[in-house]
């Protein structure tokens, strides 16, 4: 990982994390060992991109576990339980933190002391900090080799290494291509209302010295249009089992200008972003998020004082409008559902 | 004219305009007596909306006149056109500055006396006012018809009163459509990077008593998947003969995307935005701003200071995606390039 981009690091008692929300004016680290703190840094988007979320939701059950004082093992289990649900609550849509919130539950083994059980929740967090590092280390390798020498990527939201607390699902694979020698420019969206394409991309372009055009989102079509776009790839928040794509709002719209203008449009992410248990993006569930965030930028009103306002924070991209999703086991193509099928049982072999 | 809603008005010798870079926090006047602040105004988008900039220009024409001295009819006629050409430089997209200005060109009569050709540039400037006035009123009148009773309708950038010194084109359709009784709702795109939708259409809706929500320009495509839009309307900056139309960044992505989604999509603007001299849309010239305007919004810097962004204005919108283009003389319907002959044919009768 790159200097200054490590978004969650674990440090025996506590989590030390990088706000996101001051980037990129100010570089403000917090130490968390109260793992209410992490749920409210997930739910503020101190802490932010799927991967991410999901490492740190593993970090505050670790975290959570050593401050219960009983040594019970019924309510041992019971308080650890409240604990889970508390931080299941903080975000309805990324797979990821649900991925890690269960491989946490089955790390708590039934028969064992509190004490053995937190030591054991500690190794699973960092074993699944490791991996999910990894996976992304693995998927951008695997997806760099779909960019092209001297191409323009167009990409959505943050998905480097401060999303992913690893090498980047997106961004990754475009620092791959760089990695491997190709010229590679990236324009990237803004992603408003949070503005994670505006702050957080293209700090991390410049980090990896790779050069970044900052537009609106409402200019994607435009240089779609005048062919200025080689691929759009973007991240996910959860994968359906046929494919369908859950990522931050305005990834749909991408999508559709991408087919439109027939431009490659890549998904990377993790396997631990896909949901086997969800057949189709219909059944995802939608984070609605505060319409402040929409009526007022960087804490300044753009309305008139009372406006409603919508704020879907996510949307879901239909698996017609992609060409290929990219996972550390590979590069999955059309139809979907039996490639998803494949990797996932890979998993449970 | 709803109260407080006038964007420029002529008093004699100055203009006065409300700052509209300034709304919806204050409510500014300005009086300007020189056709460069006139110019400036419109280049800072203190005016702004390709009708009212029509409007604004022919006054400037009126104010430049009278502050030329000579009465050397050669010499007049040569400041003359250096005014015209001053103005003319401030915009480059919208075709209703050009219409007001080569009828300013017109309306100064070879042969008459420099103090008889100041009046009638007053007097030309006037009409045109009124005119353009008329026209929007007219178009949303036969726009309003296309409005169906209970429908949702997505809107971007601000085309009300303020964008037209009239009734307003998109937003003016709206308007007409509850003024018949239809209970329409507006889903208002914020409108990056200069917030028009944000800003001034929420604030038109309001004084228009018309229910506004707002949404960043992201979430257009979620809402119209989700079948709640049933018709977006935009304005125009200019539309070629064949139907291919200019208008604010984001409108043909949202033009792709009702078509995606099977939505109505029009076009509401007078025949002043037409013009038959361009044959189609890729001969536009489309104004690149500042690219402070996408990396500052209300002046608070989001992204790292000295990253590179781009800033076009306007795109162009095929005309295959639009359904129908609403003027004052009524509603054209494909293939366009007849019906647009048409139109102006009967201007030049």
């Amino acid at each position: 990982m790159r200097k200054g981009c490590q978004p969650v690091a674990w440090h025996g008692d506590h989590v030390v994390i990088i706000d996101q929300t001051r980037l990129p004016g100010e570089e403000v680290y917090l130490k968390l060992d109260d793992y209410r703190e992490v749920a409210a840094a997930i739910q503020e988007l101190k802490i932010r991109g799927a991967p991410a979320i999901g490492i740190a939701g593993a970090y505050a059950v670790a975290l959570g576990a050593r401050r219960i004082k009983t040594a019970e093992p019924g309510r041992f289990r019971r308080e650890l339980q409240d604990i889970i649900d508390a931080i299941a609550a903080t975000r309805p849509t990324a797979r990821n933190l649900f991925f890690a919130l269960e491989r946490m539950k089955k790390a708590a083994m039934p028969g064992h002391s509190p004490a053995d059980i937190k030591q054991a929740l500690v190794d699973e967090a960092v074993r699944i900090h490791e991996e999910e590092a990894d996976a992304t280390h693995h998927l951008s390798l695997f997806g760099a080799g779909l960019i092209g020498d001297g191409w323009t990527v167009l990409t959505h939201c943050n998905t480097g290494p401060l999303a992913t607390s690893g090498f980047g699902t997106a961004l990754g694979v475009i620092i791959a291509a760089r990695d491997q020698g190709k010229l590679v420019k990236v324009l990237a969206t803004e992603t408003r209302p949070l503005l994670q394409g505006a702050r957080l991309t293209t700090w991390e372009c410049r980090q990896a010295s790779i050069p970044v055009t900052l537009i609106t989102d409402s200019m994607a079509g435009y240089f779609m249009r005048k062919r200025e776009v080689n691929a759009v790839i973007t991240g996910a928040d959860r994968i359906a089992a046929n494919g369908d794509t859950a990522n931050k709002i305005g990834t749909y719209t991408l999508a559709v200008l991408a087919r439109e203008n027939r431009i490659l449009f890549y998904i990377a992410a993790p396997t631990s972003t896909i949901d086997g248990s969800v057949k189709t993006g219909d059944a995802i569930p939608i984070e609605e998020r505060n319409p402040r965030e929409v009526t007022c930028i960087q804490g300044v009103p753009i309305a008139p004082e009372g406006v409603e306002a919508a704020n879907p924070a996510f949307d879901v991209t239909p698996h017609r409008y992609i060409t290929a999703i990219i996972t550390e086991k590979g590069i999955i193509g059309k139809p979907f559902r039996e490639g998803i099928k494949k990797q996932l049982e890979g998993d449970a072999r």
